[in-house]
């Protein structure tokens, strides 16, 4: 008798072993683990991360010609930024694991009822929303819809979004949602800003408006030497500024709960020539008289409310919506009908050319990053409701508002607030704490608005039992109960009620049952192709994989249901995933503090940009504002760098390298002005440049400080520190490489980890204290940004490790030059290093064939959405070409049906050389091909419908649909429509 | 200033308000109800789950010829059945309300860790598979795929699942999975028994069987006449028994844990005979050699452990291995391979001759649901963890459990069990009662064997600290630490360790990593039509909505994470919700007792007939043994019969009525030996008869006992109850009636109830005390059936309320007549009642088309595929007729859509019938048609591609594609194949 004789590994490698029993390929990666011995979990998860097996890996190994892992990284990475050490950071925890520990910290935040308000409510969040959008890898792991063929479904939603918040500001046109409330003010007032002939530097906000929206626009309008002035809009003296006014802000309702008349006060600002900016409430619209129809230009606000959770904060979609006059200068996305080749209605993003990244320097907003899955879950709401269903809902809550306040004020309360919505001040002759304090130990959150005032929001979420707890509150006898026998009819004057309709559109009014709504979503959802088809190697975007595990926490109510200016010890768990979440990517990045409050990328480049300038000016270095920007950088680089208030100085690049010589004699030049230089590592080539300790140094000689774009962070975790490499600052994206996902635009979460002498001006808020002692201003709306769905990027690093977060990295390396070897042959693939190595994303040449057959990058993206792919990013850096980052969840198997269809595609561009298909006419040119023009009777193409289908074996078992045709954009930005057109439209 | 003029009503009708603005339409709902007033919350259920809007509902009226809901039940409903009480439930919940109450309810389940065994262990479930299959409506709502070809992807799973399984136990074959061990055993007894020339009516069974099993063979066997004997198998003396032994059944591993060698044994038994079968466990079977390589002719046992939860019980996929011989013998479903016109390979259900519902009396099994869901996820279990990671799990566990026999055997206990995979039976020698609370004491299930002895039983959810906790135990030191430095090696003889490779295909080597993992999810389910699609129209088989919120608390861990066998007070949670359930179904049918127990309709006829002949028996009625089944009855009625013993005699139906006359000469022929009657109400052509309370008369007072069929329960509910109707036993589908979703082909929960005087009958339990005093054995391995999808139908009946219940049925009957009164100018509509109503369904007549086109049902359900669209039930009570069941949840648009779809293809068999398209070669014969075929060079047909693809305006907006054309049913009987064909087979 023999015992088995298959018996555990004392010590294996977990990080990269498919098979457990297999020889581990990175040996190196054992050395400072946690003892993995017998006892281990085997629900590893790096393995389930990083996308392709052992045996893989090592043909892999073969074709890029590296032995292993190690050796892949010494080749590519410059050995004088190489960390000598691993990652200061806890073991990988299994998924199981994960999930207990995290519950745990879930545990500690306490969900008290809150009547908070100021801009955030409590929402019942449809279940079949929740778990179809929310949930579901089919809507939250989409990209940004800029390849309309495949994205049909989300821009659909996207236009209803669009659609019901014009249709309830009262606007002409409404854009595909952005960041915050507090951002989305601050955008408005830049457009009253530049809208003009002149720039006129007076801005002015209403004191009603909320404290945190003020703030944000405090720190935006610093850069452009706007003078904000806070007052009473009603009471105030206009005409001093003559011709200097921009415009004002107004909160409607107010942050009191007021429900003022700004009809004239809209007239008095038109008249001295400046804008009208509304803040406002979309619920509160379905009752009351739109800003569009008294006078407002713009409406901008929050849709939180719509189903979207609390979550401590965000992420939620704010709308921004204005009159026509003012489209073109709409920020952020939005969405337009145009068509397609048959003639058949199809969306697209419209106006593309207003975005920062084609402006550049010359750009007044830096926003990319939409809300597009928040937006969607807000439309989705909408559309489950119906206009009827809102009003019920907006009606009942007033309804309760006003019983409240009629019972507050038998109990001898004053309530300050005359007509109101939702919203209640109450002035306590006593003083406001003992009323707050009692209704903490009820469990109840009120806000504490001065020392003799109480506000009270109320919600949908309040029941008849939730009001006789809140009035107790009032109540001075501790067994009094309210009868409540009765609401009290609405106290809106007639003057502010609507008479307008508003989502008369048959989208909204048809999808009312579960089961129909599920269907919509459904349909919606098949028409858009999402990590969960196939990959999406969008050069600089690091579609990887959001794991489930990592998504679950998200809709835990724990995380869910907390305000985000609830009482800090309430958020205890909060704090514990902030602190720690922190405390890992100070780790990774080597810096010394982070602020998570940047809500995107490039708001992170803001808020970076902006501790350099509290930096330099607390030198008294007032003068440094030059931002020297390699011409490679993302288009987001210079227009953050605008929007800051520096000027932009581009610096050469040579063959995909920065020009050093260009970049000392400019740093020299402008030595008294030096502010900073941004730089992306690796290189937006796709490189490790060996230059950038060098150029650091230069930069810090003459004064400067270096920001680092982190979008290529993906390459470096593990390997190499933006820190040790020189860099002052540096955002991370926390949705491209901390898995937090794309949900189809938006969300996202852009925090900077800074060095310690930039710690003390990290952004604060006026409401609840974060960031530096000297901090700049906030620059989101929240304290901590997006925190519900911090979880995600904290579970990401707690499950990957020390050595599961460098696999990662490695695996990335190697997929990118696996994927460029195999290319090779086939296209040219521009820039590598010496070693002839890409980072973790590469650029294929298309450009020879504009001559050879008049194909360009677009066709070859629109022809691989017929083989199942997205297009990787296209003409940028370089026009023409196609950036292609894999990152390392993609298994070989999929990199080889992706080359596949490359070389495939190649072979097609050389019929059009060989004459075989005309010019102008083939299978490239005519991508993507729908079903519906492949079944058309007559066909006279240099191709089989065959051809155009299925050109490659694994399409006949796997295959996603272009659901129209290649859009005509010009059509689309000459007919702007951006809110649902008719439904006759669609079928004929 | 005038106050908004639109306040609440003060009673408003919640049920079937789409708007809260708009007058009830069924003012009688709001006479009884909870007094909604302004305070009532607004997201009330019904209107979500009822498909049409309140103004749809008057268009259906005007087009039914009816005034209001009231009108027309009485028009529909026979006046002296009709209830004249509402239901005494409680009122209906929000989704809101609902899941905060039963999170209470939930939270009163304690989970501690469980080392019971006995056939459930604790399961790690992956979350990408928790997520995208069991969370995911474009699985769970699927039907069974009768229609392969938009069943692709779940029969692509189920096949893994039969690979999976076949490869594991060494066996030929096996089946898409069974309803539970115990069931299973049963099956595999009754092919023994019946697959000789001879019945032969001895049986042995191992007493190291788990309990229940043995419960459950020995329940089944009484009808049988079988003698079930239990011994020592490794001792007993089998010649005893010449050639009556028709088989025994051993456990391997066994219950207590021991591996034996049945080399020997399985050769006695086959010299004489008998069949061998083996009740064993997927998992050791990665490291055992398998039964079907030692000589068992069948194996069967749970596949929980793979990734299923242990939810109180179930629902849990079974299986059933066998060789060869016996394949066409195997119960329950099939899954083989055919191929489609072009030639592609493709699969389908095999040798549905088999089936129960076609063998009617004659049949040896009445199986008919499976647990395709929990088969599909624990076959997506396999196919993630491929054949090194469950072997990995295996030895993991072995070891552990290795190392834990060792330090129990330090502290002086005797280790029972020599050989063993992941079970221990521990010697207690001071008794283990002691033991036994020490461990409840610590949060510790153990399994109380005997007197003496303790029961271990290790699963893959085991850590170390576990094991320490374990240990403690059982140490005499409270403060004892062991060491536990190593695992313990393999314990298991060489003469048992397996060395046959086992899942060698590339389905199980190839999605390792979430993200291909998630893709090969999302890919299958693509194929796939579900309710997230379009309406599935099944006659009797009511596939309405499973609302998300009734979804939600199925992977609640306090519902998903208790053994079976844990004590009941720590169930407590469980307990509430059944006896909640148990009492709103009692007053829902009129019942006195419920039991739940029975996990599909079948096994709730079998107990339902199975308590009627105890009944009978224990007043001395032992002849009874006649059941009386209308012909049209469901196939499985007669199967039940014929397992419970009886003799079937049919009963004439005239016209669609029963004929009373034959009932009543039957039942007065056969008095003395009548036990049964079984009746569908309504009837199954779909219409309430006149004459059921008159027939119930009958039966009872010729000494019968009348057992309804509760198919059709979704006619009744809140209009009238099968108590009052005169039955005594009805069973109720759950996943029909009662929300829970089909999943593909199962779970399914069929509970019965009864009247008081066949209470004392209902079905017990050996392990867990359910049941009647004078209890029936159990029919199902768990005590409660199917516990962990009871909070869907408790849910649903909680938010429904008393009114809510009563509209879905007034929704149902509408909907039926509407479209039965839409399609009557195009089809002849069988069977109304003297109104011209049907019930809640109606058949559709095709038979006059097979004489003017050639054209028969199959080719209007094929061709309904290319209208986006699962078949009605086919060829059903009625040969060549399409029954067409809509149910409540579907709006007035999707019904319009389908009798569009209906109208337009009668338009086509006109075509035929006018010859404009040949017999035989139209566009209905070659339907479906696939993209595929669509996209040939060439088109030779009398349509065009265009009218194939898109023949009605809808669908060039929403279209589902069947993915393969009409199947070869023939040929896949004929070659047989039941496992995955190799890959290669594909493609070409």
């Amino acid at each position: 008798m023999r015992a088995l004789n298959f018996t555990f590994k004392r010590r294996i490698t977990y990080a990269n072993n498919r098979s457990l029993f297999s020889k581990p390929l990175i040996q190196k990666f054992s050395s400072s683990s946690r003892t993995y011995d017998a006892f281990s979990p085997l629900d590893t998860f790096p393995r389930r991360h990083n996308g392709s097996s052992d045996s893989d890996v090592k043909r892999m190994f073969d074709v890029v010609g590296v032995k292993d892992m190690e050796d892949l990284a010494s080749k590519t990475v410059p050995a004088n930024i190489l960390s000598k050490r691993p990652l200061a950071l806890e073991d990988g925890l299994t998924e199981h694991e994960l999930l207990i520990r995290l519950k745990k910290v879930a545990s500690k935040n306490k969900i008290y009822k809150s009547y908070i308000g100021m801009g955030y409510a409590d929402t019942i969040v449809p279940p079949v929303i929740l778990r179809n959008i929310l949930e579901s890898p089919g809507w939250y792991t989409q990209y940004t819809p800029y390849q309309p063929e495949i994205s049909q479904g989300r821009l659909e939603s996207l236009l209803n979004f669009q659609t019901m918040v014009t249709n309830l500001t009262g606007m002409n046109v409404a854009n595909a949602s952005l960041l915050d409330e507090g951002t989305a003010a601050a955008e408005a007032m830049l457009i009253a800003y530049s809208a003009g002939k002149q720039k006129q530097h007076t801005f002015f906000v209403d004191e009603k408006c909320h404290p945190q929206t003020i703030a944000c626009l405090q720190t935006r309008a610093e850069c452009f030497k706007i003078k904000v002035i806070v007052g009473n809009a009603l009471k105030h003296d206009f005409d001093q500024y003559g011709k200097d006014l921009s415009g004002i802000l107004v909160q409607y309702p107010a942050t009191d709960g007021t429900i003022n008349d700004y009809t004239e006060l809209a007239n008095k600002i038109h008249s001295l020539g400046g804008k009208i900016i509304c803040a406002t409430d979309l619920l509160a619209l379905t009752l009351l008289i739109p800003p569009g129809e008294w006078g407002a230009d713009v409406a901008i606000g929050n849709s939180q409310r719509f189903g979207v959770p609390l979550g401590y904060g965000g992420p939620h979609a704010a709308f921004f919506a204005c009159k026509e006059p003012l489209v073109r200068r709409i920020p952020g996305r939005l969405v337009g009908v145009s068509r397609d080749p048959s003639g058949i209605k199809a969306y697209r993003l419209s106006l593309q050319t207003r975005e920062q990244h084609i402006r550049r320097e010359k750009a007044t907003s830096n926003i990319c990053t939409a809300q597009a899955l928040l937006a969607n879950m807000a439309a989705m709401y909408g559309v489950y409701h119906g206009p009827e269903g809102l009003k019920a809902i907006a009606k009942r809550i007033h309804d309760f508002t006003n019983t409240l306040a009629g019972d507050i004020k038998r109990h001898g309360y004053t309530i300050k607030t005359d007509h109101f919505f939702d919203t209640l001040n109450v002035h306590i002759e006593g003083g406001s704490e003992a009323i707050y304090k009692k209704a903490l130990n009820a469990g109840i959150n009120l806000r504490k608005v001065d020392d003799f005032t109480i506000g009270i929001t109320l919600d949908e979420t309040v029941t008849k039992d939730d009001l006789v707890n809140l009035i107790r509150v009032f109540a001075k006898d501790p067994t009094y109960i309210p009868s409540l026998v009765d609401v009290e009819k609405s106290n809106i004057p007639e003057q502010f009620i609507r008479t307008s309709s508003f989502m008369q559109h048959q989208v909204f009014n048809s999808y009312h049952s579960e089961t129909e709504m599920l269907r919509y979503i459904y349909h919606l959802q098949s028409k858009d192709l999402s990590l969960a088809h196939s990959m999406i190697s969008l050069g600089s975007c690091t579609m990887k994989l959001n794991a489930t595990t990592e998504m679950i926490p998200v809709t835990w109510p724990e995380f869910a249901n907390i305000h985000p200016f609830a009482p800090i010890d309430q958020a205890e768990g909060y704090k514990i995933l902030i602190q720690e979440l922190e405390h890992d990517l100070a780790e990774i990045t080597g810096f010394d503090g982070i602020s998570l409050q940047p809500n995107s990328g490039a708001q992170g480049e803001y808020a970076g940009l902006r501790v350099i300038g509290a930096y330099h000016k607390s030198r008294g270095d007032e003068k440094r504002d030059i931002c020297l920007i390699p011409d490679s950088a993302h288009g987001t680089n210079p227009a953050s760098a605008a929007v800051s208030g520096m000027s932009v100085l581009n610096v050469k690049c040579n063959n995909g390298d920065l020009d050093m010589k260009d970049l000392e004699e400019k740093a020299s030049k402008y030595k008294d002005r030096l502010a900073a230089f941004m730089v992306t590592y690796p290189s937006t080539f796709g490189v490790f440049e060996n230059g950038v300790l060098e150029a650091c140094e230069i930069i810090h000689n003459y004064g400067g400080q270096v920001y680092m774009d982190g979008a290529n962070m993906n390459a470096q975790i593990g390997l190499c520190k933006p820190a040790d490499i020189g860099a002052d600052v540096c955002h991370l994206n926390l949705h491209k490489t901390f898995c937090i996902p794309h949900g189809g635009g938006g969300p996202g979460v852009g925090p900077i980890g800074v060095k310690s002498h930039l710690m003390p001006f990290l952004p604060g808020h006026p409401v609840i204290k974060t960031g530096g002692d000297k901090g700049i201003g906030p620059v989101s709306a929240a304290p901590f940004g997006s925190p519900n769905i911090l979880p995600i990027s904290w579970a990401y690093i707690k499950m990957m490790g020390n050595e599961g977060l460098k696999s990662a990295t490695h695996y990335a390396l190697l997929n990118a030059n696996y994927m460029a070897r195999r290319l090779s042959g086939h296209y040219k693939i521009l820039y590598t290093n010496q070693n002839g190595m890409c980072a973790h994303e590469f650029i294929v040449d298309i450009r020879p064939f504009a001559t050879s057959a008049d194909i360009r990058a677009i066709d070859v993206a629109k022809r691989l959405q017929d083989y199942g792919f997205h297009s990787p990013t296209m003409s940028w850096p370089v026009s023409n070409t196609l950036m292609i980052e894999p990152t390392e969840s993609e298994s070989k198997a999929e990199l080889d049906r992706f080359c596949d269809a490359m070389i495939a595609i190649r072979e097609e561009i050389r019929e059009i050389e060989l004459g075989k298909q005309p010019k102008g006419d083939n299978i490239l040119t005519n991508a993507p091909h729908t079903i519906q023009t492949l079944v058309k009777p007559t066909w006279d193409k240099a191709y089989t419908r065959e051809q155009a289908a299925f050109p490659i074996k694994y399409l006949r078992e796997r295959k996603f649909w272009p659901t129209v045709g290649r859009l005509d954009d010009t059509y689309g930005d000459r007919n702007l429509i951006c809110t649902c057109p008719p439904m006759e439209d669609y079928l004929d």
